[in-house]
């Protein structure tokens, strides 16, 4: 026990994974062993998933059962619908939704009353949550649009299935390959602020549900996911200011703004999940000829490196600045984006969990008391 | 930077604190500079959440104020009564209700888009929640028993309100009295796991209503609040024993079963909030002449004391050991034991969220990586 200050917990070890490692230096992400550009050049995110929560890639025979049990789970009950079209009324902000939606979903878990130190059962709550997840985000969607939601296919993969809930409609090859790849890449993080939440929760051996929930409410914070959506916002007021994008990131940074999308508490340089969705705005935009978006990025990029020289200070594109393009052309609202986030994310969430309380230790740290001592407790009408 | 694993965060400090103050060897809390024996004596809960995110306790002019306006904030929107109507039916368990309950409390928040770093909104958003919280747990328990949900009444104190929600009635004094102190002795703790979730949330600037609904989440687990019940549970099954209550507790203790109730992480010595409980256990059953409760109680303190001489290892009766059967005697469903810890424990999560977020820094630790590097993708069908 020492007396040191450790606010923010920066630095802090406190725990050992085998989840995911992060390079800040050298822009390198490891999943489990393996770097994350040849998980989503060669996997999908089922396999990545339950690469996440066993430690191996799936045989084929593997990840057909594994699938499979999750595309069978993927309906909700229509007390959650109803209430998600409650909240759609209310106008509630789409990550709440999630959250009240996500923490719905216990009461029809058939292995509720599970004991928490059953793993199985644990992994197989997991399962459900993932599978449920983007029912929930697609039906809020669709409930606030005024449309029914759209009731999930088990014939199609997890990332074409959500894409196909939201629309309606079956996405093109294109669309469904960049959304897995999309969910691959913002799987897991190491122990960000969100996974811990998920952690210090679990540690209580409370259940998946309460992290997961937990988890998403730490997402929907500003300073964690809550900001994912910032950078299509900038491009769609660089393209409504009729202003040179070069001339109006200048006039932006003159005025002491920054640009969203650069700069990461762990990477010092360009964040390779940056540099795979880069590649998929550039298939995306010469599949469908709009290449605005693109051209924006591009050149603030090309400014922001050339002249300004951000990345030798450390600050360079991290995975927001591209993502947000990706998603604006594969049709998802906007608000959305960090829904998605968390719909990817909650597969780490879980893996962490998972590993944590296999050897688990209640998570309690201790704050420094800086009150009085003593005081007298003067009645009421005498203070 | 060290290398050192702190698992469990046991003994780091993560942040300073002058909420509240526990003296494990001496028996002592404290909140804001008052002994809690002294708050308990002479303050009500209102006051104590009042002090709690203040710093002073209120004049008679701030109190009214404070409480009239947590007053007219007590009703919950239809929407919500629906969904915990539809969890009872779906036989939910009461923190996982509780827990949605409290997450969709946020759609009819006025201030929802009020910036997070606003401190007066969060502040009054702290108010609202605080004013729903019990409504919530009332209106559903009344739903699983197939009766209407109360309508909450403005004219009665916080502690008698839920009483008279959850049975209908206006509570005895000396209930509503014993009621207020319980809530009292439960408000604050130091960094608990469900206090630090709830700061860990909040760390990323989400809103109060994702940092509370993530405390919920931690109190559930049966290594944190999840435990409260079973002390009561034990007194039931050693009245429909027919045995004595020594020879039952020997009995027990010999199959290597714990007796609930005795021992805590903090605490060395007798909790200073079991002895206040103690105390109330004993007006309340010389007030209705039942002393069952009190006497096995009585018994199992003595026995363990004397013969076995648990204190003197350490190991005394906790806060739940009373608490149990000072419920009972209160007419409230054993199951919502915990729910009504959360209840009061809410105000210290916002109150420690209200200090954290004062001087804010992100929580996010780091892992330390166990796993492999420079795994190659081998081709599904090659697996």
């Amino acid at each position: 026990m020492t007396d040191e200050l450790r606010k923010g917990l920066e630095g802090v070890l406190v725990a050992e994974s085998g989840m995911s490692y992060i390079d800040g230096e050298a822009g390198r992400l490891v999943y489990r062993g393996y770097d994350i550009g040849d998980l989503a050049a060669a996997a999908s995110y089922e396999e990545v998933l339950y690469l996440l929560w066993n430690g191996e890639l799936p045989t084929r025979d593997e990840l057909e059962s594994f699938a499979a049990s999750m595309a069978t789970e993927r309906a909700v009950d229509d007390d959650v619908l109803d209430a998600l079209d409650a909240l759609a009324r209310a106008d509630e902000r789409p990550m709440a939704a999630l959250r009240t939606g996500v923490s719905m979903l216990s009461a029809s878990e058939p292995e509720a009353d599970a004991d928490p130190e059953d793993r199985e059962a644990t992994r197989r709550m997991g399962r459900r949550i993932v599978a449920q997840f983007p029912t929930i985000i697609a039906a809020y969607d669709r409930c606030r649009r005024g449309e029914d939601p759209v009731e999930p296919r088990e014939d199609l993969g997890y990332a074409a299935n959500f894409l196909y809930m939201l629309t309606g409609e079956e996405p093109t090859d294109v669309a469904e390959e960049t959304f897995d790849m999309a969910l691959i890449l913002h799987a897991d993080h190491g122990l960000n602020a969100s996974t811990f939440t998920a952690m210090v929760i679990a540690s209580t051996l409370a259940d998946l549900y309460s992290a997961v929930t937990g988890g998403i409410g730490a997402l929907s914070g500003p300073l964690h996911g809550g900001a994912n959506q910032d950078v299509m916002e900038t491009l769609m007021d660089i393209d409504e200011s009729d202003m040179d994008v070069v001339d109006w990131v200048r006039a932006t940074r003159d005025q002491g703004d920054r640009i969203p999308g650069w700069g990461h508490r762990v990477y010092k340089t360009k964040d390779p999940r940056a540099e795979i969705l880069q590649a998929k705005l550039e298939d995306l935009s010469a599949a469908d000829g709009e290449t605005k978006w693109l051209d924006y990025t591009t050149a603030i990029e090309d400014y922001l490196t050339d002249e300004v020289m951000l990345p030798q200070k450390g600050i360079a594109p991290n995975v927001d600045f591209y993502s947000g393009s990706v998603y604006y052309k594969l049709g998802i609202p906007i608000d959305l984006y960090t829904p998605i986030f968390a719909m990817s994310r909650a597969g780490g969430w879980i893996g962490h969990v998972l590993e944590y309380t296999e050897d688990n230790r209640l998570i309690r740290p201790r704050g420094r008391y800086t009150g009085e001592f003593d005081r007298e407790v003067v009645p009421l009408d005498e203070r």
